[in-house]
């Protein structure tokens, strides 16, 4: 069971673990406004899907508690600008608008308390987000690990563990379920540059909890499935279109393909907050462009000329195609997806 | 036209430009030992399968003259010392033993000669791999240029440049002769980690010569392919087996499966000091394994857990199902290959 709480509120103010130093240092940072909370999303001091929905909510949370508002139409108005302010940090992972749009609700049908009333039902609103997430990512862990075989080599790609959730985690969900149950031989656990999520965070999580793990380059992991290594891959999503066109981290495309093509089942375990049923497919899901010194660089190391250009997309989308069934926490969803 | 030099011999001293600093620093170093030499090749200050085959011939001339021995018995077991030494440096490019075999036939050859004189054929032989290798890379470009079309997106992985040449580079080296003809609108760049060599190298060739490039992280490759931005795929080759299976940098049987998959041709383009018939299939080339400090970190920065076990192949092997074609400096070798 993981205890790593990389997104909690505590008495006023919420409370973040610094994802951009992991491993090397594990430091919690305090936010008080919501303005802290979009900086820390866009910096990714908090990212992973369900992660960002949750310090968006609680970015909510303390836009209520910051306004000076004597209103409920003057309140509401600040929340809306918070909620544009943090709606405006990414735009690929769902989560944040459906998480925001969840505390937006809660807000309107608030509208007869008096305002300190309104705050509280905020407050208890952004930790049922936080809650039912755990709830889902632990479902989901149950479902999952029965696609898990025993003595699995599972592949996985960037963080989708505790860190990028409230708890537990969704891809390493599955993976920490399947652990408990005995039938994880190894984790590879695919570096994933730019950021690193998987050298830093995934590994780092798999160290934690003491899961057998192996990391790797991404170029390496065509060979690892070519000498027959992996017998699945399961990696998270940040949003998933009616069709089942999934966006994720760079590289899980990549993944998709070396997959069929090595004849291993390729997996997303995600949350149904990760589905958009309001886009046909993947080629209406925006992309994030990231910055060029993510490529250009790693922490202070120059890696490249610095009047090299880049192009730095942070997500891709894997066709449905390619995915041979979405763990939620409803249960498994095979092919043809509807969603 | 290159002015790239990395490998060049000056009176009495090898010099290698250091590839270790690229980009960040432009430097020099001389080398008058093959013990010096071999931890060259060993470090990877000179690396690319044709560079280490040249720096290891001159390393034997070194050899030579550092050598006491005042019969030629004594200076061909002097050697045969500084042959098995440095082919100990690095198991997977056959362009290294290659290059020491022809030095070992050319001090055997000299046996009827002056000491003095076998020295001077020893550097001669040395000089004459290294022009041959320029020579043939030119050969090469005007091969592989053929196979470009115009306005072309070619997308290349590590380092096949002048920098792992004796010059102007092997899949750069067609690059280089199709930028030359116009008909070069990008180069794809990828990174290459663990050791950055896209990055850090071909980025540095491209900048330096004005050849129009984009630099990516190696997991956008697919993306970018099923964009339909990449028209062809080039990369070098470590070691080719008689029936055309290739080793090359860690990445490139990646890039190969994603080319068959997005059906974007993908060439090798090697000399034919880089074919070994001696072994039938891919399955008997050594691929060497590298410290698990490469991937752990980048320069200073630590990107893992210092506890997280690390798989770290240096090279992959690519079938010849999925190589179109062998660019080499007799001409474009198709499928199925016999060599």
């Amino acid at each position: 069971m993981s205890d790593i709480a990389p997104v909690r509120w505590e008495t006023d103010r919420l409370i973040l673990v610094d994802q951009t130093v992991l491993p090397e240092r594990e430091i919690e940072r305090d936010y008080r406004s919501w303005q802290e909370v979009g900086a820390a999303i866009r910096t990714l001091v908090v990212r992973g899907a369900p992660a960002i929905g949750v310090a968006a909510a609680f970015g909510v949370v303390l836009a209520a508690r910051t306004s000076h508002a004597a209103t409920f139409d003057g309140l509401l108005a600040d929340l809306e600008t918070a909620i544009k302010g943090l709606a405006a940090t990414r735009p690929t992972a769902v989560n944040l608008f459906w998480a925001l749009d969840r505390m937006r609700q809660a807000a309107v049908a608030s509208r007869a308390l008096p305002l300190d009333a309104m705050r509280a039902r905020l407050l208890a609103e952004a930790q049922a987000i936080r809650d039912e997430d755990i709830a889902a990512n632990r479902a989901m862990g149950a479902h999952g690990a029965a696609l898990v075989p025993p003595n699995a080599r599972i592949l996985t790609h960037c963080n989708a563990g505790a860190l990028a959730t409230a708890g537990y985690g969704t891809a390493l969900g599955v993976v920490r379920a399947a652990h408990a149950q005995g039938k994880v031989a190894l984790v590879w656990v695919d570096e994933t540059r730019p950021v690193m999520q998987g050298s830093r965070l995934t590994a780092w999580e798999c160290v934690r909890e003491g899961i057998p793990h192996r990391l790797i380059a991404d170029v390496a992991a065509a060979s690892v499935m070519a000498r027959g290594e992996v017998d699945l891959v399961v990696t998270g999503a940040d949003r998933i279109a009616a069709n089942g066109d999934t966006a994720n981290k760079i590289g899980t495309y990549s993944l998709a393909v070396l997959a069929a093509h090595h004849r291993v089942p390729f997996y997303i375990a995600a949350p149904f907050s990760t589905i958009d049923p309001s886009i046909a497919s993947g080629a209406q899901i925006p992309i994030e462009e990231r910055d060029a010194s993510e490529v250009r660089r790693v922490g202070g190391q120059q890696t490249a000329p610095s009047d090299s250009p880049v192009f730095n997309p942070a997500f891709d989308v894997t066709p449905a195609g390619l995915i041979a069934a979405i763990v939620t926490e409803r249960g498994v969803v095979r092919p043809p997806y509807h969603f």
